[in-house]
């Protein structure tokens, strides 16, 4: 498959996910207040790749599941992605204005609400794949580990904090804030699906590989993307001196390494031979990515 | 029991499960950034009166579990209540500099790790009763589900809003804010110790009441009581403007509500007979507290 034949899959599937996550913010849960659920549905709705609901849902069908019977656990990958989101663009965080071209969650509905809207949002993303998967609960109750153990101190709000510290290297940041969210949108699939311990483990290091990969090209982007093409804020990283890879190993040091992450990433799929075709192309499109 | 043999019993089993939450605090996750784990232990170690572990192990313990059967689910409940203080002390939210006698989580760390702290025991919570329970999945994935949906935006989120908005009255606003947790405290012990349904309506009936009985302790103490005894700002609600029991009802209207939801939530343990005593004496113990 194509890179071109990646970008139309990983729309199509992008697209499929967004149709269910309509008919899921056109009914709120009771009782919810209704400006909560609005900061809620208006940062989901800035849009982006979708890449972890498509990362989960494309593991999932690898061993047979329709997108349909882990769609809870696509749409909580999403929502947790989502508070990330608003959390780091806090004035106290990043202080940004702007994300996907629109403002940001603080700047339309106030801090105290964009503060609670991505509390909120992490909690429902517990709830709702807990009362929603129709599949045995052993799987629940090992996929809802693992996602939580991405987003946790040893997970994404772990590497959040090494982000701000600038202490530690590109690769330890991005294996905690990047890496653990994108890995557990694969594993989860695969744990839901009933995958072996062997088809979880080559899938988690494709998925470990991917995280840094997507990091590095994230790097490169705040540096020569546009900022009219990633609809937020560049250079910024570099303004606030943080430790990325273009920082550390220069442009052509960093565009080696996505290289060469992206091979190492490749190469855990061999097992599973033409099945996983998409996710091989998925992960030479986002290296290509500008955007 | 008499109300002092509450105070007693509600001050051991609070040491019990601090002296597992010590052990716990001890053994950081992997990964984990020191300065991290240092602020949202920090936050947890204040103190309070543990009553959700309490509540939660209280309950379990009617239906025969040891209290160490329980204990990841209520650490859990703690870790969400200290997130829920840190982000209400944040200064875009109350602005609260003290909290139980001590300075608050960002005064001490920083706005950013303060919401960063918050997200990470937010995250923790779900991971750890679900890698440390040792009981049946269906119940762990029901007593999970039950916890999620009490914090989301039909919880305690949605509460924290509504008590920004000032707009509800004051039940439907601690309905959410206080009594959703306190509910979820009480019925996830039932749950995970394998109560019938209707054991389980009988404790959530009992914990509906008294969460909202807690909340006019609170509002009164907020008004009568002494910064010392309290170890926190008092007369914030009145300064800010917002709908209490007080400012709605009057002093003595709010303590006639809190004995009339007091006796409500005893009279939804009649069934249990004296195995609930305790769970009596603890409702008694809560209206005429002190701090």
């Amino acid at each position: 498959m194509s890179t071109f034949n990646a970008s139309k899959g990983l729309n199509e599937k992008g697209a499929f996910f967004e149709s269910r996550m309509a008919a899921w913010i056109g009914d709120p849960p009771k009782n919810a207040p209704n400006g909560m659920w609005e900061s809620m549905v208006y940062s989901l709705q800035v849009g982006g790749k979708r890449l972890r609901p498509v990362l989960c849902i494309s593991s999932a069908e690898l061993f047979g599941l329709h997108p349909d019977e882990v769609m809870p656990m696509a749409m909580a990958l999403e929502m947790v992605h989502t508070a990330s989101l608003i959390h780091d663009d806090l004035p106290a965080m990043d202080d940004d204005n702007l994300r996907r071209g629109k403002p940001t969650n603080h700047v339309v509905y106030g801090e105290a609400m964009a503060i609670l809207a991505g509390d909120a949002l992490l909690c429902h993303a517990f709830e709702y794949p807990m009362t929603h998967l129709q599949l045995p609960y052993d799987r629940v109750v090992k996929a809802m580990a693992r996602f939580a153990k991405s987003l946790g101190p040893s997970g994404m709000c772990g590497g959040q904090v090494l982000d701000m510290e600038g202490v530690e290297s590109p690769e330890a940041i991005s294996r905690l804030k990047t890496g653990e969210l994108i890995r557990a949108s694969i594993v989860t699939g695969a744990i839901l699906a009933g995958a072996t311990d062997e088809e979880q483990r080559s899938l988690d290091l494709y998925g470990e590989a991917l995280g840094i990969a997507f990091q590095i090209a994230d790097d490169i982007l705040d540096v020569i993307g546009t900022e009219e093409e990633l609809g937020k804020s560049i250079g910024k990283d570099q303004d606030q001196g943080k430790n990325t890879f273009v920082s550390v190993y220069g442009l052509d040091g960093a565009r080696k390494l996505l290289g060469d992450f992206t091979d190492l990433a490749v190469s855990h799929l061999s097992s599973f031979g033409n099945k996983a075709s998409f996710l091989v192309s998925l992960a030479r499109y986002l290296e290509q990515r500008t955007k």
